[in-house]
């Protein structure tokens, strides 16, 4: 009997058979599944290397871990001011190297009743934002993942001396140049010396942030370091410290650039770490800047 | 039977023997008993009222308390040089608001083959000086001695509120102003703000040094208090707290005038307070100075 088809109509049944054939893995394919927030921090665990203390502070500080990620921010605070910025960016996974809640830990009982804290929890809570602090594990990272972002944010690179890598001999300089040029270098709006500005220097040493004053006092010690850099430290600690070796007579000085200015360099190599993690997610470093204004002269 | 002696010669005699006795109780007079240091600050604790607490960072940080003293010397700080100052001085009891050793318990373990440490020690052995701190009965007083000598320093008396030590009422005047009259009054190499520098403020807080983060919040949550002034706090603590209410557009700020500044003139007002205590000794206050350099611009 013949086909009740014409030959033409058979023959678009055919092509239109091939494209379907053809669009059927795309059609059928999975749409790459939205990582969570706890999903993308523990692919980030996983490509430290370095074993969690258990006693960490790389913890959630806010949000719900299992909300699906829409885009990842990296800085050296999440001020309330970066959060607004984290929204208007679209991403809702805050990725913050200091705390959340003013102070290491993150404890938030004192702050109860606080107005600020209040307002800032509620700000986090109804844009649906999760934060995660990247810390301890970003500095036992090798390299240090913030001494890394701040050798290149001042150009350090090549001074810095074999098999260290936050000790640079530099060409001659100043201590007080030295001061000046990080001042520009980084923005800072609080640089703090102690010591001479006239000593001539080319052996520095970097600690980030406030290591505190046993790993600072370690560093002035060494007859191979004349000038420690650092974030910020107790004026009765290492700063008081310096300023003695400093009336014995001794070559050294200490140069305090801020604890900010210090790490956020940190965080935006953090970011260029993360997107070739993350190739499905914007990652974006939004710095929290400088804390501290100008004075008017 | 007629004296042997002639009239000249008893008249003599008695003359010397009137001026003798006239002189005998001068002679015989004690002279005033040299008092030690451990008499020296028991006095001064006797005279403070206030109860120590057996766990107070206020004792005998070097030298021998035995020692007789010959002069007294308060400082913020008994750093190598106020230490040579003392000794040009003729003094030797070095009262001490900070720690003599760059840690706040004046632990010298980790401190034991510094040579930065070992040579202050051999210092203080050497000419025999004794330094003792004084810190906590010197804020436990009342009023608050650091309170009052900075008060008295930048000539906030008038504006001081009534029952209240560290809340003033200042003539208005905006943020900036105020640090900068602040740096000028306390020639401060290192004040830090945070905040609108345009911000007109009133109402003030003062607490001195670095009183923690406990209390720096609570004073900014009061509604009467627009700007805390104090000495020194961490970037990620008070600082940030600050940051946040700005950014939530609360009328706040915060201005670090520096630690050594806010408190040195405490000791110089110890100095004035000691001097009738102690009418006997010679009282010098020697200022630390400001730890800090200015930096080229």
């Amino acid at each position: 009997m013949p086909s009740m088809y014409s030959f033409s109509e058979r023959r678009c049944s055919a092509l239109l058979f091939v494209l379907l054939m053809a669009a059927a893995p795309a059609a059928f394919a999975q749409k790459p599944r939205q990582l969570t927030a706890r999903q993308v921090v523990e692919k980030i665990q996983n490509q430290i290397g370095a074993p969690l203390d258990p006693n960490s502070v790389d913890t959630f500080k806010a949000g719900d871990p299992n909300t699906p990620v829409t885009g990842i921010v990296t800085t050296f605070m999440d001020t309330y001011d970066v959060l607004r910025q984290a929204v208007a960016a679209g991403a809702n996974l805050i990725i913050t190297h200091e705390p959340t809640f003013y102070n290491h830990l993150d404890k938030t009982d004192f702050l109860q009743s606080d107005p600020v804290y209040q307002q800032k929890l509620a700000y986090i809570h109804d844009h649906h934002l999760v934060v995660w602090r990247f810390h301890d594990q970003w500095h036992w990272r090798t390299p240090d993942g913030t001494i890394e972002g701040f050798v290149q944010a001042v150009g350090w690179q090549k001074y810095r001396r074999p098999y260290e890598q936050n000790a640079f001999t530099l060409p001659p300089t100043t201590v007080g140049r030295l001061a000046a040029d990080l001042r520009d270098k980084l923005n800072s709006h609080s640089v703090r010396l102690v010591g001479d500005p006239l000593l001539r220097v080319t052996d520095v040493a970097f600690l980030p942030g406030s290591s505190g004053e046993n790993q600072e006092i370690r560093q002035l010690e060494r007859d191979d370091v004349q000038v420690l850099v650092a974030g910020e430290s107790w004026e009765w600690e290492t700063v008081s410290y310096v300023r003695d070796a400093v009336a014995e007579g001794r070559h050294k000085a200490l140069i305090l650039v801020g604890h900010e200015v210090s790490e956020e360099p940190g965080m935006e190599y953090c970011a260029r770490w993360l997107r070739p993690i993350f190739p499905n997610l914007q990652v974006t470093f939004i710095p929290a800047g400088d804390p501290f204004q100008n004075l008017p002269q």
